[in-house]
């Protein structure tokens, strides 16, 4: 670590800024490096050096002009992301010089941020990176998806992408601590080994050595009743063969298609992401204790004509295999039946 | 309807089987007409000959041997189906000659069922054919799954495909009562009408002659709460450009792809249903509520050793963009970040 920084001696704020939006993969040429003036704090302000830069995953989406949950980097600009500073200067009473703050400084080296939008680490941390990680915006990923979504029951598998990740690692090993069998997903064999003998995860496939229906088969022969999803994509297609009743598929991430050029082919489950939004599967039969309710409702709401309903009715048994074909199709106009008697 | 039947008079029984199971879209000659003596009751059966017989899209389901929710028809067995029967001989207490009851009879004139799996239906009632459709099992369907799942709001807006069917029609019909701004889409300009001008919907899009995403931005200009979704396939990935935030998808039919020889490119949502699974997209940020909770219970369980934690740092901010780069590829292992001061 340097010295405490001191403002006499700062010339120049080293930036990384989105030199254009990249077509498929990053590549360095995307990004320029720029040097400016140290930015001087205005009032309510505070000027930080940035100590740690988190990289995320999430910043391949900013980089493009797509519709998502933030807009993205425009062109030119810094590029954003979350840091921990030190504070240099403060024009604002909550922050004096030294202190260390978590905020949204981006890829640079000094950055002016409002003191309402930090948030003041304590000068005695061991860890302040920690604030950029499994304290911070990944490890409640882990946490509040693995928890509000997936919930956890002992005995239950889950399946992790991306589990030597900043998300996966903690997502994995909590769910070992709620008594899961766990299962990760990760890219190559230094990778699995860590989440096996460091992380304590009952298993690791190898994305880029085993197949994944075949490895998932192997290491869940019963199926799968939570998947941590950081990925979507081939994973989450083989995962989905093996769901169990029940199944809970947190969408966290989509890193397999952050880089994709076209939408990738079905349905594209970004939406679900971004607009924080859920398909779930439904049997009727599984709601036999609505059925009062249902009866009691409908059949007031026909009655007093609110409801109204019609019937596609053909005649004879005979007619059956011919209307049913047509159903498929969609040739019928309300519910079909066959008369018989 | 015939005279009550009698069954000195009943000499034979036809029946329609599954003659093979079809490849694609079936054939008539995929089932087979068969004509066999009127089954005989035994201990605790009752003997109905059918009155009505339910058509559904399920159906196509069970003539295929995949994994489903339930076994598929066996070759030669007799096409399954919900059934409302007269009893025309009982050997339980609890149903008498001239009972109606809806059952599980399949496709056929006369079946056998146990006592205990038919539901006595009010000899008053006005549509025993009803308790096939908007009072039986597709109602229910619609229901259920708008309320449970789908959870509908005043104000919000609620697309239903295959609109006109048994289970959309109802379905539709609820989110008005509810308060929705209700979109059909169906199969040609005879079922929008019925649609809107009887059913109430606010507007309905035909799959048949309009481009869906098109008209799904005329109609649902701010997006879309609730798709209640009885087909997937082209209808649901139209539909997902347009969700809005926190929307939900009662997944309730895959019509679209029932007659399908491989499985749909992309994520097959088949199994969601199979699995009455759910799929839903996660942001930290809506989670701060939970963040004390978080916080206390990782920071404990690290500072135990209980949660393991590894970083991959790489030095000085002109490092960021191959980092970056790598970070997508997955070449880091554990939380990337840029050491910078």
């Amino acid at each position: 670590m340097r010295a405490g920084a001191n403002l006499q001696s700062m010339e120049r704020n080293m930036q990384i800024r989105l030199a254009r939006r990249p077509i498929g993969e990053p590549t360095v040429d995307d990004f320029r490096l720029v040097e400016e003036a140290v930015p001087v704090p205005g009032a309510g302000e505070v000027l930080l050096q940035t100590q740690w830069l988190s990289l995320d995953p999430y910043m391949r989406g900013r980089m493009s002009d797509v519709r998502s949950y933030v807009a993205p980097v425009a062109l030119d600009a810094v590029m954003v992301g979350g840091t921990v500073g030190k504070v240099v200067a403060s024009n604002d009473p909550r922050f004096a010089v030294g202190d260390l703050a978590l905020g949204y400084g981006g890829w640079q080296q000094y950055s002016v941020e409002s003191a309402s939008a930090l948030q003041k680490l304590d000068p005695n941390i061991s860890h302040p990176s920690y604030a950029l990680g499994i304290l911070g915006m990944p490890g409640q990923t882990a946490y509040c998806a693995l928890n509000d979504i997936g919930a956890p029951k002992a005995g239950e598998t889950l399946v992790v992408s991306a589990a030597a990740g900043a998300v996966g690692q903690v997502a994995g090993q909590l769910g070992k601590i709620a008594g899961c069998r766990v299962i990760g997903v990760a890219g190559g064999a230094e990778k699995c080994r860590y989440v096996v003998e460091e992380l304590g995860f009952d298993a690791c496939i190898d994305r880029k050595s085993e197949s994944l229906d075949e490895a998932l088969a192997r290491n869940a022969p019963d199926g799968v009743d939570i998947y941590f999803d950081n990925t979507a994509g081939a994973i989450l297609e083989a995962v989905m063969k093996r769901l169990r009743l029940g199944a809970r598929i947190p969408l966290v991430g989509l890193i397999e298609q952050y880089n994709a050029v076209q939408a990738p082919k079905g349905p594209n489950l970004a939406p679900l992401l971004v607009a924080r939004a859920k398909i779930e599967g439904f049997l009727v039969s599984d709601h036999a204790a609505h059925t009062r309710a249902f009866l009691a409702d409908v059949s007031g709401l026909l009655q007093s004509g609110k409801l109204r309903y019609r019937e596609d009715v053909v005649e004879g048994l005979e007619a059956a295999p011919a209307a049913f074909i047509g159903l498929l199709r969609g040739a019928n106009l309300g519910k079909l039946l066959v008369r018989i008697a």
